[in-house]
Parts: C-alpha cells; sequence; structure tokens
C-alpha cells in the first residue's frame, strides 16, 4: 500500500489561506488533509476525465433532484460535460414536478402527522405538496397514453426521453432530451412513475416496460469508448449500475463518489472506489476518490471550481 | 412530540443484567436506553405484526445475503413469517450461488488490486471467486433458454421464482417458490443477472423483461391485506419499494428499519419511519422503530428472541 | 495486505443457524461477515486478554453509565475483570446519580423546549431530571468538604476512589474503591463535578485538583505489567488516554474498540485500531478489532458470552 | 414543532446557479436543501454573533489543527473574531509542532506497521514523522523548567498562553497570547504534553497542574457576557465543556456545531443543538444549527464567505 518514501518528496499540509475564487479554494483544500483533500483530489480527475475527452456516466439519487442540485445536474446536461446518465424514477418525477412548481424549504424536525395532515410530503428538510403529485399523474398518464397509441412495449430511456421532450430549460431531462444524453433507469417501475403504471396498465392489459430494452445502448456506451468515466452521487441501484455496466470493459477509468454512506456494514453503498478494483469494476490503476459528505455541500464546490476553469 | 407526563409514569433505564436467553436479552434491552432500546422495540412491534396477522413485507439487500443473515431469510420464508419480499437482482445472484458454492471470509483491508489478479471479488470482508459467477451465467442463461421457449416476455417476480425452483433447501428463493411468496425485484437489471439479460438478448432480440408485470400482485397484496407491516433491513429500492406500495393503502400498520444509513442527507436510505407517516407511507398511528447499526448484528438478535418465543 | 492464500485454506462464511446460548450466537457470527464478524474477534480477542493475565484497561464514554450498560461495567469491576478505568467526568456523575435514583426512558424525538420547561435533561432517549443534578450537588460538595479538611490538593483518582467508597453495591465505582481498580478521569473538570469545583473554589481559594497527580499510577501500570491490553466503549477522550499511556510501552498487545464514530474525518474516535500501530499506541503484531455500532447493543452480547464460558 | 403554515409563506427550494463569490455561493446554499441549508443558515448566526457582540467561544478538536483548518483557527484570533477558546491538548500540540516543520499529506490507506517502522504517526491521511514529536519534547521541558521556577503549580490556560508566546505568527496560541484570549485545556493532561508532565514531575515531584484553576476566568467570562456564543467544530471534551459552561448564565445565545458524530447512541459528541436546550446549555429561543459533514470541507466556506463580508 501507500507508504511515504523520503520525507522530502512529501507534500506538505498547508494552513488554509483566503483564497480568490473557487478555483484558488479547491487548491487550498488539496493540501488540507482529510476529506478536503479527497474534494480537491475528486475536482482534478473530472478535469482528467473531460480533458482525455472519455465517455462520462454520471449517477445521482433522487433526493438531490429534489434539492438545488438539480441545477447543477441540469447544467451538466445542457453543456455536454457528461455522456450518459443513470438514476432512479424518483429523480424523473422531481424534475417534472420542479418543472410545474417548485419545493419548499422544512425542517428535518418537521411534525410529521401534522404534515400528512396538511397534505405535505417531507424529504429531509424539503417539502412536497401534494399538488405537485396531482401534476405528475397528469402529466404521466398523458405520456403513458401517447406512447400506447404507438407501441405496447417501452423502455426506461424511452420514457425519459420523452418526458424531458415537454419540459423546460430548468429541466435536466430536458436538455438530455435535446443533447441526445441517454438517461438510464434501471428501477423505472420503483417509484409514484410506477404507480401511475400500474393504474395505466389496469385499463391496459398489455402495456409494457421493457428494462432490458435499454441495455444494448448502455453496453455499446462503454464498449465503444476510448476510456470511461463516473461521478456518482450517493449510492443505490444508480451507482451499482454504472459501475456493473463498466464490467463489460474491464472498468472505468476514473471514478469519483461522492457519499455519506460507511463501508463497514458491506453494503454496495458504502463501498470506497477501493472495492470496485477487486471487481474490475474500476482499473486497476484508475484514478478515483471517494469523497464524504453531503454531496449538496461538497458537489456544488467541485462544479464551481470545474465551471469557473471552464471545464464545464 | 413526546414529552414525559409524570415522572412516576416514566418507565425506568436500568442496568443490565445477565440474561438467561435471548428472550431475557432482548428484554434487559428494553430499559437500557439508545439503540438496544430501539433493538427491543422492533422485536416487540414484529410480534405484533404476526399476532395481529399482517401481510408481512420484507425488504433487504443484496449485501446481506452474501452474509450469514441469508440463513435468516431462509428460514422466515420457510416458516412463511414473512408473505412477501422486495429486494435487489444482487440478492438473487449471490442466493444461486451460494446455493453452488460458500463464500469466503476476507477483510475489509484487502488489497484490491491483489485480489483482482487473483480473480477475487471483495463485498466488504465478503470475498467471492470468480468460479462463482461462472456458475451463475451458466444458471442464469440455462433458465432464459427454458423460459424463451414458453414465451418472449416474463417479469421480475417469474424469473425469481423459476430460480428458486432449481435451488436447494438452503437458498430463500427455494422456499419463495415452495411456499407461494412473492419475491419483487423492481430492478432486475440491475447486476450480473442484467448483464446476462444483455447476453442473451443479443441473440434473442425479442426477449424482454417487463418490470409492470409484477404490479397487480404487488398492489393487490397491499390492497387486500386488513393490516399490513414491513422490515426493512438497509435502505435503497428494496426500502422504497415497500413503503412505496402501501401508498396504495394509506400507509403500513406497522414497520421496523434495520439501517446504517443517516438522516442528514435527505435520502430514502436514510429516511427514519416518522419521514414516511408524511407520505402516508406509514399510517399516523402506526407503530414503527429504527434501529442504527448493521444488520448483521441486530437481526440475528431479534431473530432468535422471536424464535425462541416461538414467533418465527 | 491481507490477501487470501490458496481458497481451500480459506475460512466460508456461513448462513446463520439458530444459536443454544449465547456462545453460540458468537460463534454464529464469526462465520457471519461485516461486522458481526468483527464482534466475534473482539470477543476472542478479550479472551486471550485474560487468558494471558494481561493487564486490562477499559475506557467508557459517559453516555454508556446513563444508559444500562452501567450493569455491565459495575461487573466488570466487581469481577476485576478490568484492572484500571479510564473515564469521564460525566461517567462519574451519573454513576453517583443512578446510586441515587434512577434515570427515565425517554425519546430521542422530545420536545426539548417543553422538557426544559419541566427540568428534565435529555440524553438520546434517555431522561434525567434536575432532581438528580440536586442531589449529585449535595454529595459532591460533602466529599470536596471531607477532602480539604485532610488537604488542599486532591488528584482525579483521589476522588473517584472516595465517591466509590460512599456508593452502594450497583455502583461501578464502589467496585473499583473495593477492589482497588484505579479511576483515571484526565478530563474530570469538565461536566457538573468540575462546576462544583468552581462553587467549592469561590470559598476555599487553595483547593486544586492537580491532573499529574495520578500519572505515576497509570504508567507504572503500563510499564510494570508483562502485557496490556484496551476495551474501549466510544472515543473522546477515555479513547485516547488509554492508548497514549501505552506508547510508554511501545503499544498495547490486544485491543477492542467499540465505535459509532468514522474516520474519514480524521478524529481520534474514529481512528481504528489500524491507525494507532503507525504511533506504536498498539503493537504491530497486537491482535486487535474494531467494532462499528452502538455499544447498547453490540457490548452487552460480548458480555453475555464471556459470562457464559466463566470468562468474566 | 415546525410545521409549515401556508404554502404561500413557506421559502422555496431553488436550483442551484453558478455564484460569483463565497457570499453568492452560500447565499445559494440558503435556498439548496439539506446540509447545504444548514450551513448557511450557520454562516448567518456567525454573523448575528458578531453583530450583536457576543462572548464567542470557539472550540475544536485536535486533528484540525494538525489540518489545514489551522489557518482558519489562527485568523480567527488574529481578527479577535473569537473571544475564548476550549480546545484539547493534542490541538496545543500541533500547533507547537506545526510551528516548527509543516506535517505531510499521506493517505487512509496507508500501511500503518510500515509507518511505525519508519517513525511515521498517522491521522487520517496526514503524516507526523517522529522528528516533530522530537522537537514537541524540548519545547515542553524547557517551558515546565521556566514555569517551574516561579511556582510549583500552573493551571492549562497559563500553560497555553506560555506556549503561545513562544510561537511564530503561524500560531494560534501566539494570536491568542497576544490578543489575551484565553485558551481553555480542561483535558491538559491527555497527550504528549501529559506524558511529558509525567516525565518532568519524576524528577520535579511537587510540579502540578491544577485544572480549577482556569474556572474562574471560564465562569466569568459567561457571567459577565450580555450575550454567549458558540463556534463548535468536533465533539468530545471540548464541546462539552463550552456549552457546559454556559449553564451558569441559562445557556448560549447562539450556538453552530460542525460534525460528523450522530445522535443515535445519544453520546454527547452526536447531540444535536437541541438536546442541549433540554438543560439550559442552549437558551429555549437561541438560533442555532447544525452542520454534519467534516469540517475540513464545510468550515472554510463558512470562514471564506464571512471574510468576504468582512465579518472576520
Amino acid at each position: 500500500m501507500i507508504v511515504m518514501a523520503k520525507e522530502e518528496k512529501q507534500e506538505e499540509i498547508k494552513d488554509f489561506e483566503m483564497p480568490e475564487d473557487f478555483e484558488g479554494l479547491v487548491e487550498n483544500y488539496s493540501a488540507m488533509g482529510f476529506q478536503a483533500s479527497h474534494l480537491s483530489e475528486a475536482v482534478e480527475i473530472m478535469e482528467s476525465m473531460k480533458k482525455e475527452k472519455t465517455t462520462v456516466f454520471f449517477g445521482f439519487t433522487a433526493n438531490l433532484v429534489a434539492s438545488g442540485i438539480r441545477g447543477i445536474i441540469k447544467e451538466m446536461c445542457k453543456s455536454k460535460f457528461v455522456d450518459a446518465i443513470v438514476t432512479t424514477a424518483g429523480a424523473l418525477e422531481h424534475d417534472i414536478m420542479k418543472s410545474h412548481k417548485p419545493y419548499l424549504k422544512g425542517s428535518f424536525n418537521a411534525d410529521d402527522v401534522e404534515l400528512h395532515r396538511k397534505g405535505i410530503n417531507r424529504i429531509g428538510n424539503i417539502l412536497v405538496p401534494n399538488e405537485r403529485y396531482v401534476y405528475l399523474e397528469k402529466f404521466v398518464q398523458q405520456e403513458f397514453k401517447e406512447i400506447y397509441k404507438e407501441k405496447k412495449c417501452t423502455c426506461p430511456k424511452e420514457l425519459s426521453e420523452r418526458f424531458g421532450r415537454k419540459l423546460g430549460e430548468d429541466s435536466f431531462l430536458y436538455w438530455c432530451a435535446k443533447n441526445r444524453i441517454p438517461v438510464f433507469c434501471p428501477g423505472i417501475s420503483d417509484g409514484a412513475i410506477g404507480l401511475q403504471m400500474y393504474f395505466f396498465k389496469q385499463e391496459h392489459k398489455d402495456f409494457c416496460v421493457d428494462v432490458t430494452g435499454d441495455m444494448k445502448e448502455l453496453a455499446d456506451l462503454t464498449l465503444n469508448a476510448e476510456k470511461t468515466s463516473a461521478i456518482i452521487l450517493g449510492g443505490g441501484i444508480s451507482k451499482h449500475h454504472i459501475i456493473g455496466a463498466n464490467l463489460l470493459r474491464d472498468g472505468l477509468d476514473y471514478a469519483v463518489y461522492f457519499t455519506t454512506a460507511q463501508e463497514y456494514d458491506g453494503s454496495l453503498s458504502g463501498a470506497q472506489t477501493r472495492e470496485a478494483k477487486s471487481w474490475g469494476k474500476i482499473k486497476e490503476k484508475a484514478k478515483s476518490a471517494t469523497v464524504y459528505g453531503d454531496a449538496a455541500i461538497s458537489f456544488p464546490l467541485a462544479y464551481a471550481c470545474l465551471k469557473e476553469k471552464k471545464i464545464i
């Protein structure tokens, strides 16, 4: 493993000094130690992803779309910084609903019974009034009807693309549709969209969502790329699906994880980039970083630095 | 919120005394404070689930099937303690591969590059030699072929049932198949099974896995039940799918979470049972508990107590 | 680092089977993976500590004395399983107050403002009515007066011993005093005892608590021991003080940590036993284990197993 | 508890937009949700602390002085942003040693046995060669000798002040000494300084460090202040000592915690500001915020924003 060779060769820890801009801040972080150093490494790796023209996979959990991180995700799709997205049904739903009306700021300590009586759903300290879900229902049912006229069987990628075409410029699905960035959603039936599928299928027994329908495109993306990279916010199915797909090409060349999950329980969500190397999901020599902490704090910093440097 | 009314009515914290058996241990935990009290509550709630003859949903993440927890999951299916399972593709895979040959004990600090060179995959401190995956490939391709002869389009529940019919008595899928316990797997295409689907589809373009195919059965289970309950180990898609499905009936009557994820990042994985009440995923008055810690330690205790009391 | 040599030599992960007793449970854990395996290792190491007649240092945080873990701590002192204790001022306080009257069971979600108005202090889901602190004040002031009659300057170890002599058999301080187990408390002035020192000193300017007064005894314990061991619950000053003292003898021979703190922030509380080896606080070849999770769940298990095996 | 009153009054969650400067970044965070919102609140509260001319207590753990955060701590002392510091022995030690020579950047995955053989101590991903401790020994022994010439009995605050007078302008102790900011260190004997005290005392039996010696000054600070505030990075003794001292005046008026510790184990380190209100350590109506995550990432952001706004 890594041991320092000679002291004189070793990088020094430096006391933080007030930076001039975001680039300066992240540079400062490099010599700070702990997760500040990891964040700085992650930014450097994201820079390399782009400079080396790798195919970039971007994964994130639904809660981040409910949060303001949606603005960054949108921007990364608009500017074509990423080549493919893997996310959850909830992420699509929040993108659709926030295109309609914003969510509200609440508190982790809210009285959930009281909220329930007022018809408000809580995601940490973010509130989603039921009215948003009423809108979602209409939106999604309309799409299903249109699709069903054309064919009985669709697939997650097609759904997300169709959703995107109907949304406004604040939506990441809009920009993915416009920029032909595929949005893979292997767990598409898990969430409000899934319940709507159930309702729709009650009347249209032969309606079908084939999750194997996306796989050739996902596989081709990894197989045809010279180099591949991953930016993964959070754990679960979107994390696993990206690194799993890269098994087909003997691993990612670059990978950064932003996570709050810990490795001690052996979960995939908590697994560090290190563990993925045993599987060949990340290449042995790949540059990778795991940044611990809420992505709502750390990812905007990474973004602001890359934006300032005109990498995004 | 909860405030003590009068001191004399309040339960006391009691110093731990050596118990005679697992039941005594859990009783002791009740008056210990912190997560020991939560574990004790969770056991009590699981007891109520059964006594009240509720429909019990059981969710867990794949890593727990890789661990020895698989033995408990199997037993809960064999004894019909649970009525439905929601889990991930990885959980099915580990069940199949461990039916073939055991996994091995390793270390969180293993050298992952070295492991990769030896063809060994790491899940925390559990090791899975590639040979297991070679077996899985054959097993799964054989199933796909058999299904394909009958029909072009299958669904996750059907797949898990078919897998189960081919496995031995140490497998939870075997007992689910035998006892007609549906195994829902909304993210079926995420994992090695998904890659095998991709390979199979290369040769059989019209092969299809319809994730909406399971939804009526899942919905009927929640809608027809007088009362429903959930036992959820870990987060991600299996957690969300269970509580999401119970929206259809205005919420679960009982719910216990065993988790390592924290709520501060607003993730679904970290959300406490409290948050689910705002959504109507858990009923306002439902008894519920969130037990923090690795389920590999806490869940066997809950199980041993319930088994001793002949609840399982 | 650790890589498996040959598959056939490797230990297998085994599915959990219902154990007959606590010893069986912990044996089962050994082959479970994740933290269950770590807990089993910790028990094995604690067994070795005793069999090899090492000098055992026992460290814990105050909240555990507020919880039912106090009963186990007491028992480990009563049975002379441990040779020295390092803990915080709060631990002494809770031991004194609980000797007077029990604490009460509350909820993490209690309304803290309401509690404040009722004169109740919250420690997680444990409640401490102000009446307990009124008792503590009297108890401690009485001690200070008695000491002051004898001498102006005392030290933490002397204080804890004197406290113990006045307490009942449910108190760990009582058994430490009786069994001549020194209780070191390097942060003695931090807590209610500290505030009482301040009040006492207002009237007795030359009252003094010399924290260097204990150090020779602590140093002698480590220097004169053939082998030393540590059982450490939680982080902070009691953890650090034990491993720091063992620098004097080039490290502990055995060490187990039970902790919820993570290593990613570089804190001493989150540091694994591994990190202590770089310092020489734990010997290079020492057997050690870090068990993640609330000690209120995991430590009683370790205790019950050792008790059953008549090691404690 | 907190429930939204009317939707129209509620603040909205806003998608992140590229900010111009640090102030813009933190403003953006306010409407982001999750810990980004908490960080923004913490900054706002720190601004109020200063505008309302409160007496500011600043607490932090030793690892942060080992990291680049030391530069910020120094600056907050230099600019007299804070009125008193409570910290650990390790914090003093790192400040002294880094005044001598920088620490080095390593990796969390380093081989600790190898490091030990090379005489390098690891703190997360920060490396401290033994040479630094050799320097510390000389420095501290020299101080003890000088003090001992004057008097037999000293106290922590006096020690830290004397250390500061000998250090350079990169040291926070230097600025505290210069600006008459007391540095309280209730656990002064825990660490390398403590070991040096032990060695010194071997030859000077009547050398004494009275931890009650600081308490009047600490108490006076809280009692004489019109309003008090706390900025607390990390947990343990420095956190507790600050909030405990403020019991004397019925609680802090403002408090911000930056922490990685979770509340579920009932530890003081993991307790939220909410819990402190039940004790009267923080006032019922005090504005307070708990920001989860490594302070090495989040605290520089808070600092950069306050610096830019000329609050620091």
